[in-house]
């Protein structure tokens, strides 16, 4: 099995490499390629996807994954090669069954779609993106029946992105968690208090921003060596390399900046953080999906919004934002934590917010049941928030056309953001445990306690687990609900003093 | 025939595409790439490398190359796709005699020598950059062995860049036109006029330069349509496709940005105004070497130190720069074309240019010839310095290690420059007989007088003549010294009053 580990090892990096190269072509063209050269470089991209495809259909990776489907490699003792296969065969078994032509296919379409969905947003136009959202779904459901003809395509698309996920577990916790967070926004509306986070609002330089965002991912970890930062409309971290993480912001306004980079920071030490075994073998990068998402959230809102947190950092605030002087800590610190149901998701407050993939996740059933047209998706989708937030969206841009992801072929993947809270309850739980001192630690600035047990428990083994491993190892039981409701209910209950 | 026509084009927008995931992995290692990054970096550009080597290598490309060498496409009436096979047999003349394990050697050390050349450069330390260049060195004489172990290895290092080109010829050329230059260095440094840059020296805000170098980029035909900025040491442009020019740019000191920016802005522009069917069948991108210089010095020094060009500008530079307030036009004009030897190339005065990269054609032939060691180099080039413009380097930042060639494996680039300025002098000549009121539109503002000549006559056809036919083709003959020596006498005889 050694040799067949070593070669494996070899294919691996390759297929990396042309993800690198990928990821470069893809992270320039959102980050500043001029206009003229866009066509062009959506076929370049086309080609190397094409090429990444051949070599995963190549018959040396077949013969690898015959090798390892028919040998024992679970009882493997080395933790990060078992990882390295079960990871290798679950992308396989994923791509194999999509045709190179449909592949090649959709790195094209996502690349233009991505482009079109940018002006149809700016122009608050459904109407001008539906087409290629047409295709674009229509290319999903081809991919989905291409894998597996018999599953729900929905059921079949995330499990492309997330290993073991199933849409009908997402179905129970959702409902499970839905009422209790419902219920707490009620009492929240109820109470005598009235949190805003009006003073957050206003007018800042887009320097003080960049500014600012760049000297807290360094607090938290990141630098000039692993990280460098871009500008986009959606923000986004990708990775081109095991120590090489990308930040696309947005700095149109202090909320959006300043949690969408500690949350896209979150996405980056994740990726940066795992071991130099991990590196080697090709595993750098993370486990796509919940838990991904889960390392941005926690620092985004568990640690980017606990008092702790802004103790530390609050006089850095004032003393880059003058109109700070006079706003005491804790009314900062309410602003921040202000429950208040809005149209946006990436803007949303932290309780709502995980309504928002709900929303999402069962609009995408219902497109996937063909129980809504594509003509017929804003009204559901506004009908939706009228239902679960009060509010209906008054035009596209903020309403369906808001996300980018569509325009990149990923559907079943918004669900994971809520799921990503799930894991964020519990292992906050399990952090606590083992940890029970980290927001004194966090109070003076210092994160190495808790970043060294993200390190230990979940960064370094990057992909190396699948999540429902990960889970029963970090936290010794799978996924539950509880965790994150307490951590909620805790929370609000001495905001709003409930 | 037209089948094989096909068949080519397709091969040749392959090979580009992955031309162009390496020139997106080079540009973002070159402009943003964190440091932690670059180790694996330089492997994936070592792997698409060799993906593109594999291409150029393999059967498909063989039959094609067999096929036009047996047929005559030299009476091919289209001359896009005549040039198309032309330069498609140049390229695999060259690239196939180098074993592909080589190719690779050489794209990593490329990668890895630009990072150490950098350090070395900033510790102005020869001996930590000189066992680099020996592998180099002793790499690049391999590739020369390995592609012709008859002829001497400086022709054929010199030969893959550049079609056509003959050493022997240089040393003609560049001994026609040394006596002539330091004849006329000589009459300036006795003449009474002292004219000085002086005055352009002293400190500038980077972001004005940045902001300068743009506007003037955009002036003269450049937009973020076209083309983007990054920071980088050494000034460049590479295209990352037809419509996609990108400028690596040193905002230092005023000269070198201003300058640079014009020089950088002249290669782009050869590159994007090249015609459509030139795109679509991948001889964008221009004719390397020589003539990508002389587009690039045209604008830089014949254009870019007239009077006419600053007559227009000149007041944009008051605006934006107060310290010339009270500094008359003329006075800026006799800055910007102040002749004083120096020891850096690119700083160097329109004048002794010229003598700096016949320094180093001299030495670099003396290398091959294995007249003089590495050990010895740096005292070789100093004597030289001493020799041609009486001066000696008091380091190797500001000598032997002042360029990023070398580290790129470039031996046999250097004349390039120098002949660039030829194949100047000659375009000039001839811009002058069709256009004789060039310099007016100039001085209006109006650069499309220009940008038509030239993307009439040269740009269009990017590389779809070679150096020969094309100086043939605008100019009706070989390359001459003596239209550049006129153009030099002419400008500084007004200029010093000789």
């Amino acid at each position: 099995m050694k040799d067949k580990i070593t070669q494996l090892k070899d294919l691996i990096t390759e297929m990396r490499y042309y993800g690198t190269a990928q990821g470069s072509l893809m992270w320039d063209l959102w980050t500043q390629m001029p206009s003229a050269g866009a066509a062009y470089r959506h076929n370049a991209i086309g080609f190397i996807s094409g090429k990444s495809t051949e070599l995963i259909q190549s018959d040396r990776t077949k013969e690898l994954a015959d090798y390892f489907m028919e040998n024992d490699w679970r009882g493997h003792e080395d933790v990060i090669e078992r990882g390295m296969i079960r990871n290798f065969l679950f992308t396989y078994d994923q791509t194999t069954k999509v045709p190179a032509e449909l592949q090649v296919e959709l790195t094209v379409l996502q690349a233009k779609a991505q482009n079109i969905w940018k002006e149809a947003l700016q122009a608050s136009d459904y109407e001008m993106f539906k087409p290629t959202l047409t295709e674009m779904f229509e290319l999903q459901k081809k991919v989905a029946d291409a894998i597996d003809p018999h599953e729900h395509p929905l059921q079949v698309l995330s499990a492309t992105m997330e290993e073991g996920i199933d849409i009908h577990q997402i179905e129970r916790l959702f409902a499970e968690m839905k009422t209790p967070i419902v219920n707490l926004l009620k009492r929240i509306q109820n109470s005598d208090k009235q949190i805003t986070d009006e003073l957050l609002n206003g007018e800042y330089a887009k320097e003080d921003l960049i500014d600012f965002v760049a000297y807290l991912s360094e607090a938290i970890g990141l630098s000039k060596e692993n990280s460098a930062f871009g500008e986009v409309q959606h923000p986004f971290c990708s990775c081109m390399g095991p120590r090489d993480a990308r930040i696309g912001m947005n700095y149109d306004n202090y909320k959006m900046a300043v949690w969408a980079g500690i949350h896209e920071s979150g996405h980056a030490l994740y990726s940066i953080h795992c071991n130099d075994q991990v590196a080697d073998y090709g595993l750098w990068g993370g486990i796509g999906g919940s838990v991904h998402e889960s390392q941005a959230r926690f620092y985004e809102n568990i640690i980017g919004r606990s008092r702790a947190f802004w103790q530390h950092f609050y006089p850095e605030v004032q003393k880059r934002f003058p109109k700070f002087q006079n706003v005491s800590l804790d009314e900062y610190y309410k602003a921040v934590n202000a429950v208040s149901p809005s149209l946006i998701r990436v803007s949303a407050d932290e309780l709502t917010y995980s309504l928002h993939p709900i929303i999402r996740f069962e609009v995408e059933k219902a497109m996937f049941d063909g129980k809504v047209t594509l003509d017929e998706l804003p009204d559901l989708w506004n009908a939706k928030y009228q239902e679960y937030l009060g509010l209906t969206p008054p035009n596209a841009q903020k309403g369906v056309l808001q996300d980018v992801h569509w325009s990149m072929g990923l559907f079943g993947y918004f669900h994971s953001y809520t799921l990503g809270n799930l894991y964020d309850g519990q292992f906050h739980h399990a952090l606590l445990k083992d940890v029970p001192d980290v927001y004194e630690h966090i109070e003076q600035g210092n994160f190495s306690s808790l970043n060294n047990w993200l390190t230990k428990n979940i960064h370094q083994y990057s992909a190396a687990y699948s999540p429902d491993e990960l889970i029963q190892k970090v936290t010794g039981e799978e996924l539950q609900v509880k965790y994150y409701i307490d951590y909620l209910e805790k929370k609000y209950q001495s905001l709003y003093q409930l």
